[in-house]
């Protein structure tokens, strides 16, 4: 697959990555009951079942349907669970996948194995399998791990339209012992913004994807850019830091924002991060695991582009451009606060504090993880990017418009499905997924 | 009740009644799975789930909280099940009761028999119990009624948006042995539109609710019309002089058609009714026990009263008001095709073919049960009616505007949930209810 | 003309009425600039240069175009000023009137004046003229005073968009001297709802047009109705009744509502009739001669269906029925203000208060002229209706739906274009037009 | 004026300036009726009665009002020609600028003069003038010549709603005889797309304004950017290349296009540029001197971003990013087709044809004027600009977000108002500006 990847990969470990990646995304839906799986709460959000069987169906679509003698499960999920994919057909339209009380959640994990039963067969196959092949089961399960942070995401965002606030976690070590053990007073604000900086010189810089590992289409070719210097803050903006945005009246005043950023705000009556909430004197918020105060060390999340942007406005500072964000993170240790690693460790969904104690100064933290990072880039193609032929092309180029790109991961982000030259990309109006910030200067 | 109600009753008549009722909700919810019963298709419809909780609520907050000692089984239910109530207090909004996956499906039937158990104590007080309890235990009843047959026009509209058009019934005689064993072919259409008609002298008349048995509030007060001679159409019209319509353009041509009706049928491009598509050369319909082609002899129905009144229009009738409807229907048996003749039978839930034979002519036939008859009447108070007061005072009087009243019940209305004074009431371009027509003219 | 309209008339009349009506057009126009006659303010509304060219196009549409020799002034405007005429073809749509910089205001008034020479030419032909001409050239002038109403309405609209809040009049004695000269203070409510009250006896009485003058044929058949015993308040609701509700939180208590009205209130934020304006701790209203505090003597206008019903359902009483103000207004004199009198008397255009003085207790005041009343009637067809063949059949019957009638014309109708029987019709939430009440009551 | 903007001027050039550009605008508005003038024909533009006043407006607002002794000529115009300045106060809502029919045009003329003759007198006093009133004159100076541009755009855009499509222009020279005399046929596709190419080296440049004279604080600071070699097209891409785009279904692939562009596309219907039309089987076009068939060899205008991209990805090229643009067009002779130029030669304003004869090969054609050239780059602030203070930071940047930039001028830009480093931007929907495309590859 020369244009949509590129990656090495052994049969062997293929097979075995493909049940771990599969088997996580039924792990994932496991707490939730058949109604929490059906109801989509927003157009640019869907259900958990409608993410289980559409990760299938790129499996079956790509795949299994192209193999001698292999029988569709139902031949008009081909319509049913296809995303955007024009080159494949017809698709029933996004903002209605939430009327979808059929297939039940039952009948979709018989699709799943179905499916996986098929697929065993194909990767046993180890003598004539084929690059392309391989590939696009490569391709499959990241796509698989992208849709697993959207069920996570998604169904945050459906139980919080409840009044009943139900948690998708039901008693995570976090919640128990994290936040109240600790003893901080959100009302008050600890200090100004005054970040440690990392800094990095100017010159011409090569960034995006250059080797064999798999990468998506949009992280190349690999390029070169001219960086001034610049300088990162070593940790993302803190919940902390946020309050003291909020109570300086960030929200309020429009010379901070960008001309939609500030319509949006006064639109949607923006006054706090999504999630958070007002009670009894003190900011709260929603996590997966139920909802407790805001701990002001942990960083702040689920802030859209414009809130990012106006923020670093109103600390006088900047957003990183993407460019800055991947210079500075290449050859940074890869390890942060996962979805698989806080799963393992029973521990909240959600970003973390900043640990206690003495963290090296001056050097970047949590840049993997916790939250993904709204950059100052809109997403747009690398010099010479052509998207691939065919219906794959239409996985990422098509969308190269309108978005900014974020950096590094989140919580729900899993540890394998992240590397720097990563780009997710969402509106600047987007808020529901796991985004943060850290902010940037000149030097 | 003075205003809202009338009626007599025996609370031996009442409990066991207040059990059949209730049984009667969750038999017609037992088809349905757990994800169906929590997808909302449209504003205007609810989820199965909802009408399950929102009928349970009304005895909860109208009688039982009231009750010394009575505890709520979950104090935010009074919100989340809360209708329209102003009196009552906040609501949730109407438009996103699908997004609630929780409380599941059973803990709403818990929640059912939390109510059910306590109604029984209560109702169990014979002496004690007033008379005003006794009205409300009433009016609960019906309430729960309208919504038992809402429960079923609601999953109908559901499960018609998906493509896998899954049905409601699994195999009722109807299915199998109706349309096919009449050898009809709906392409011909059979006749042009001369149905039998049924006279009425002119004069003043008396209609309205005057007796001691239960009505709505919006039935009285009884009181005089004054009618020139008119006749009524023996049966509700056909699918086949639907199709006749159908076939002459009625679709098409402005001048048969209301400005607001119109300006619908371009916007939403009807052509037909609602639930009929063509397939293979025929017009087929979805009924809840699956999809057939279009009986000519069965009742039109899924038709908006814009629908109606164009009909009516290009067969050179009228459709008759309500009161020369209610003048006609007094006295008339009150047999016909309901939700509990038509379960007993093993039946689908569908508007019935005219029996084949030879119908006593010039008599009213279908007046009651198969489809909702539509009027020209636009529901309005009758001549001195005033809503009761509190929060109960909103059950019918404030819809009084831009609807038009059906008469008759349907093939999903209980068969001791109407009579000839019964009135219901739409917007007229709804289209999702069991509604059909009847002709009238001048004499 | 059987169906549309009856009338009798003579041709030397016809010829003078035709221009007298088309010159009063153009003075209503008189002291707007061509850029105030092209502004659309809303889609419900229309620039006065549309009025002024659709009134002309009804006269060459219905009449002259199909006159041997006739040439069309422009072919096109058969398309730009064509309103919602079916039977006639295409129309350029409704809400984009405004977008039609040209033809300019001159061009239209020679466009009126082409058509009315050959009009006068057409009426001069005494012996030949037949009698469906003169019914049309008849219907065409009452359609062009229905017209006249809309421009002063419609241009109040725009004018009241403006912050600068330019008045259409001058200086009319009325302001001049009228509301300040009286000394009332509105902020005192001077006493509670007690009107005087007129009654009525029940009886089946006949109502509709049944004479050979002229009236739409939406009057007709004259028919019998049956009426229980009613009152009708003696004058119509003051704005000095309107501020006791207003001050009751009229406004602000849903028991008070319709639902839809409720709805209305919340999402538009009313809190007033529209125009009226809170200024330096009193209400003020714009009006057509400029802005001036609300006098509580003068009839409360630009209030909506919705508005009137629940100020009568606040005051305990209820509106009439269409059928009970028709029968109190036969026989009364047709006197009142309207647009030529108040006009002639160089006053503003706007509702009168009560004389000071003496009026005679117990009779009906103000039921001609000032406001238009509304009605609890839906409006709907009278039995035996039946809308006339061809274009001309459009002019009512299809609007039948959703709308409420009022009755007796206002300061804006013409004292020529109202009679006891004509029905006025608007939806519940119109407000822009001179739409006032009158109290009504059971016996 | 450090951040906004640099430049030089004398004061004698500057008034001389400020007469010439004010005239200019009023020269624009001149074939105009007061009713065009009054029109506002979608949000996204205003009335030419706007823009007049709006410049002014800019005068008054950020100049004299701030003089001792000048009085405001009407103290509403300020909120009521406020753009989108948030720092100033309040603002008329911008959708509802077409509801403004008074002041009208001649009062808004006078509220012009008056302005005019107090900068007059401002400007006379050389000696104390400071440089901040300087810079300002100069903003405001450019801030209207941007006006004149948006007063032609959006005229246009008005006059081609209106069915009897008025031409802006009456009788222009190139109507009478361009397109008619070249004699060709629109309808035969004369050539593939094979451009002539002219290239460029790899390296680090330096772009964005870093001199002395007036640049647009957007346009700062100048820096260096590393670009790989790439060629671009030595003529904007023509109608007759546009047509085989369209004739090979360019409007039909969702595979070419960006998928918000092709929901564009779908919902908006488009088939061909905005004012295109075909007619007797030709395309013809609207333009400001009237309708006339396309010219295979004038460059394509009126497409959004959207449609340039899906064109270049159609003729496997891409488009140019603006650093690109601008290296190419650093030291380029800046002339081309102006709107004073055209004007001066009587010509249509409309971009023209490519002379017939030898241009030069291999060099860059129509850089300037005629269309603007959509590049690929997203509107982003370059590194290290920072909003000037006050009100007038909101001049450009808070638009960073969700558009595209555009280079060059165009047809309806003045010849002083353009330079390479001039930053134009438009959302990648908008069709309503004079925008085309030039093609750009790697080498």
């Amino acid at each position: 697959m020369d244009a949509t990847a590129t990656f090495t990969s052994t049969d062997r470990t293929l097979a075995t990555r493909y049940r771990d990646v599969r088997q996580f995304s039924e792990t994932l839906a496991a707490p939730l009951t058949p109604e929490d799986c059906t109801v989509q709460s927003m157009p640019d959000a869907s259900p958990t079942k409608w993410h289980l069987a559409h990760t299938t169906w790129f499996f079956e679509t790509f795949l299994l349907e192209r193999q001698p003698g292999y029988e569709l499960f139902e031949p008009q999920y081909r319509v049913l669970f296809n995303s955007y994919y024009n080159g494949i057909g017809e698709r029933f339209p996004r903002p209605r996948r939430g009327l979808l009380s059929r297939p039940s959640l039952e009948e979709i994990l018989d699709y799943r194995h179905h499916v996986d039963d098929a697929m065993a067969v194909l990767m046993e196959l180890d003598e004539t399998i084929d690059s392309r092949t391989r590939q696009i089961v490569e391709i499959g399960l990241h796509h698989e791990q992208q849709h697993q942070e959207l069920i996570l995401t998604d169904i945050k965002h459906v139980l919080c339209q409840n009044p009943l606030r139900p948690a998708y976690q039901r008693s995570p070590r976090a919640v128990a012992s994290g936040w109240i053990g600790n003893g901080h007073d959100n009302s008050i604000v600890r200090s100004a913004i005054s970040p440690d900086w990392v800094e990095f010189d100017e010159g011409t810089y090569s960034i995006g994807h250059g080797g064999t590992d798999f990468a998506y289409d949009n992280e190349s070719p690999r390029h070169r850019v001219f960086l001034e210097s610049f300088a990162l803050a070593s940790h993302p903006v803190t919940c902390g830091e946020w309050l003291h945005f909020l109570e300086d009246g960030g929200y309020a005043q429009p010379s901070l924002w960008l001309s939609m950023g500030w319509s949006t705000v006064c639109d949607q009556k923006w006054n706090a991060p999504l999630y958070w909430f007002p009670w009894e004197d003190q900011w709260w918020l929603h996590t997966l695991a139920g909802s407790r105060p805001v701990d002001p060390d942990e960083p702040v999340c689920h802030v859209s582009y414009f809130e990012a942007d106006a923020f670093a406005r109103w600390a006088e500072y900047r957003l990183p451009t993407e460019a800055e964000w991947e210079v500075a993170a290449a050859g940074q240790p890869q390890t942060g606060n996962f979805v698989d690693t806080l799963l393992n460790a029973d521990r909240a969904l959600h970003p973390s504090a900043v640990p206690v104690g003495n963290p090296r100064p001056r050097t970047l933290h949590q840049l993997f993880g916790d939250v993904w990072e709204w950059t100052s880039s809109p997403y747009t193609p690398y010099p010479g990017y052509r998207a691939p032929d065919g219906a794959l092309g239409e996985y990422n180029g098509k969308f190269m418009c309108n978005q900014y790109t974020l950096r590094g991961g989140s919580c729900a982000t899993h540890s394998t499905h992240i590397r720097p030259t990563y780009r997710n990309f969402f509106p600047p109006e987007a808020r529901w997924q796991f985004t943060g910030l850290r902010l940037a200067r000149e030097v």
